[in-house]
């Protein structure tokens, strides 16, 4: 399928195509291509565009991450395909730690995401889980010691909402990435970041740029944040959004 | 996977998983499973129910089925896959013909899905195509002169803009079914039915029943029917369930 640059739904299409030909080398299952439409849908009522709530909690994510003693980046299948080169990236800017970690675990799966992150440049941890994430049945819980499990920040980006649910009971700071601002994984994170993936991360790397030198900025960043607020403000936008679609 | 009756997104989860069936049968396209996952998200700003503005588009498409001198059901994989019962069912007691077009025409899913649609005991049309849609490329225009290119009246659940668009050129009465009350193919139709397929369709045989009778009753149906006007009551609808979701 040939896609013109100057397509006004270029980027999203030319995301789909990633995610098309990602399920094709068994990098992502097909029903990570159902996630895959979910975002689509959602992220057509954002005008597919970083609006300002969102831009507002990639700060606070940023904040976050430079204060964090042990930051932890967790990659599924889906946010490999999409923006594995931003999260790379963004893992070595903070830096933070990258752990792949993935919702259906097969070793085939884990050896083709973790080769496809580590193509980046990077390490990446998840390949021999020696922990485990309290509350989730399954392997879904396998982590590593040093990533995931003593992690005191992890971003999560287009996480389940079991997986995004367990991390906050653990105690740890989650920032979540999700297009669904009503999703559980948007409602139970520290930083619900509703915006597309291979926007957002960038975003939140300039934001990581602006705040590495102040400290008491980055503290009252962080302070001035109320989650549900945010939640309410995007969902505000939606609303604005589409009622403007009304025909007059 | 096993989904409990009780579990309240027992019908979506069902639905997905028919799907990923019919995905490794040959019969939806994986990037069908997109669509779908597109479907899922704006069900979901439904809340999973026929809200008030589906239902009427659902009572006007029942007038216009039972107006028509040639209605025809179009159906697609997706269609087909999801509620390809409840299509026969309803185009047999309209009574409509009913005929297959796919968005990734190849012989051998054309086979596939007139076959499952035939298993459901009713003619189908669509393998032998003799007639265009005029104003598309590809051969996704094709269709049959008895079916399609010949009705007055046509019910086109989970179509593409492009064809709906042609279809409204040519002439036609288009009811469509679509749960994206932006998508151009609601904007398009004559009657936008934003409802999930496996409730609209079984409703609009519901109408019909109740119509059969009564022209007068139906012509009044559709004369005081307005397309935008129902799109712009969704709008509202999604909007009133969005911000009642908000946290107080």
């Amino acid at each position: 399928m040939e896609i013109s640059e100057g397509h006004p739904r270029y980027r999203s299409l030319m995301a789909r195509e990633r995610i098309v030909c990602m399920v094709d080398e068994g990098m992502v299952t097909p029903t990570g291509m159902i996630s895959h439409g979910r975002g689509e849908a959602y992220d057509y009522l954002l005008g597919e565009a970083t609006i300002v709530p969102a831009e507002q909690a990639e700060r606070v994510a940023a904040a976050y991450l430079l204060e964090a003693i042990n930051p932890v980046i967790c990659v599924n299948g889906n946010a490999a395909a999409l923006a594995g080169e931003e999260l790379a990236a963004l893992a070595r800017l903070v830096p933070a730690k990258l752990e792949v970690n993935l919702f259906h675990r097969t070793p085939e799966r884990m050896t083709k995401v973790v080769a496809h992150m580590e193509s980046f440049g990077i390490e990446v941890l998840g390949l021999e889980p020696d922990a485990s994430i309290p509350g989730i049945a399954s392997d879904r819980a396998l982590c590593t010691m040093e990533g995931i499990h003593d992690a005191d920040v992890v971003l999560v980006p287009i996480e389940d909402g079991d997986r995004a649910e367990a991390l906050v009971q653990a105690g740890k700071v989650v920032i979540a990435i999700d297009l669904n601002p009503l999703s559980r994984t948007s409602r139970a994170a520290t930083v619900p970041v509703v915006d597309e993936v291979t926007r957002a991360v960038p975003n939140i790397g300039r934001h990581v740029k602006a705040m590495r030198g102040d400290s008491g900025l980055r503290r009252r960043t962080i302070k001035s944040f109320d989650a549900e607020d945010c939640i309410d403000a995007v969902l505000v936008n939606i609303c604005d959004h589409l009622m403007g679609d009304r025909g007059d």
